[in-house]
């Protein structure tokens, strides 16, 4: 028997799912000394390694896995996380800001709470420019939901050019180039060092000036001192953020009160057990039968 | 040479982009009486028909015709109307106003005003279940875009059952069958005399409290009183209204005041001169060879 331990805050729900689909010599312990696979949270799973003496394999619930990559922590297993599961949730997240903006939708309910008739006409997607910095599955998805609503479609990335639903892809040196005449642009980066601030100063500046950016990979690539400036200038006209360097934002940070800049919570990709546990499913049966797994983590690029 | 009338407030730019592709055979004059074709807002065209006393066929630059098929005008020109164009709008209109609702886009302004970090978790598209009333050109985009987005569609139509993209059809009598159980219901009707007040009590008693109404048909097929109180009494969670019974909508009307009700204002799909030529000059090209066009208008049906 295969012993599984499941470090999450929805273990209860993780257990009924993983227990209802009875995979073969599978035991769920609750002992982490016990367990040769680990499913949770990466927090959680970082919390138990000391005990996990016997993990060989190891699924995060997220995406984003920067506890357990952290180079002082020990690495003699097989990291895999979630993809391919947000992007559909990601995709809803930030083409519902843009048509937030585009549609004018705070004009408006403003209009009516004044009991105006107020015709104004809404902006459109379609047409429309987007550049996705980053474009692994997440991006992909983003890329497919913008050619759906009649959009054309940038992608910057290290080298990589897996979706063929981005008409152009820009690496390296050419970020600058990337971003000039970007209607949105799109962050899906994950932490890493790479990635540390590429959202900066020169890269807002070569946006145009009405240009809207949405972050939903990691806080760290993004200059936040230079993102405030660009929306007090604005060089920039609205900035959705679902991400930031330091979660939660402290009390007195300035982006609370950034003139067209809107918070989101860590929310615009929430991870349901329902497809986190379909995954799980597809690795298991990997696992068993010694196949390489999917979503594996390379602990050195982070992701 | 084949004479075209412009009656259009957008003139200027309709002459532009028609002479830009240099129609064979076609001049257009200033002159109704001398026109055999007028291409124009339907109002406009009808305020005309005195003068057209040459005219052989009209092309709407809008969906809904009303003023033409009005039986106190004359018939005895073919008439065509704008189709095909407005499905991409009226996509970014309604699932723009779901995802605003979903992800709960007021509660975090009004967290981030308070300088909360406060995790919501947001609701979700995929797997909800949509209603289309109506499911002609706009409907069959809408579905398509429901899809997109991995929700499952219903259609409600007279007969009709063109849309490949709606997973199960209702006609006739089963139209509380049809709201049994959606999240979304949205209402693409034209004004006829079969659509008035088919969003009536009995109809919004059948759909979940929790249900979202879009109406960005016509206002005539929403019985207005009983929406108020739906919303009033909270049997319905939110309506988005682009379209009314009378418009503008008068200052003392009940729907400026009445909870969890987003007026916006006949703004859903606007008709671009760009959008509108394509089809113009598609349709020429067709009445040229003596060919069908497209787009007929049936006088009778009202669309």
């Amino acid at each position: 028997m295969l012993k599984l331990v499941i470090l999450s805050s929805d273990k209860d729900k993780y257990e009924h799912l993983i227990e209802a689909v009875q995979l073969p010599d599978l035991e769920i312990v609750s002992d982490p000394a016990q367990a040769e696979i680990a499913l949770g949270e990466p927090k959680s799973i970082r919390d138990a390694l000391p005990h996990l003496s016997k993990l060989k394999w190891a699924q995060a619930i997220y995406a984003g896995v920067e506890p357990l990559v952290d180079p002082a922590q020990r690495r003699n297993y097989v990291l895999t996380n979630a993809r391919g599961v947000f992007g559909p949730l990601m995709s809803e997240y930030v083409f519902g800001h843009l048509l937030f903006f585009e549609k004018k939708m705070l004009d408006r309910i403003q209009a009516q709470k004044e009991h105006k008739w107020r015709r104004m006409d809404p902006g459109v997607l379609r047409g429309k420019m987007i550049g996705l910095l980053g474009v692994g599955s997440i991006g992909a998805h983003l890329a497919g939901t913008a050619k759906h609503f009649g959009m054309s479609v940038r992608g910057f990335t290290r080298a990589s050019e897996i979706s063929p639903q981005v008409d152009k892809y820009y690496h390296g040196d050419n970020i600058l180039e990337f971003a000039d005449g970007l209607d949105y642009l799109v962050s899906v980066l994950p932490r890493t060092k790479a990635t540390n601030k590429i959202v900066d100063e020169a890269l807002l500046n070569a946006l145009p000036n009405h240009a809207i950016f949405i972050n939903v990979g990691r806080g760290n690539s993004v200059d936040e001192g230079a993102l405030v400036q660009a929306l007090q200038e604005r060089t920039l006209a609205a900035a959705v953020l679902d991400v930031f360097e330091k979660e939660p934002v402290p009390a007195d940070h300035p982006f609370w009160d950034t003139p067209n800049l809107y918070m989101t919570y860590h929310t615009s990709a929430i991870s349901f057990p329902e497809d986190i546990t379909k995954l799980f499913i597809e690795n298991y049966d990997r696992y068993v039968q010694g196949n390489p797994l999917k979503y594996v983590v390379d602990f050195e690029s982070g992701y």
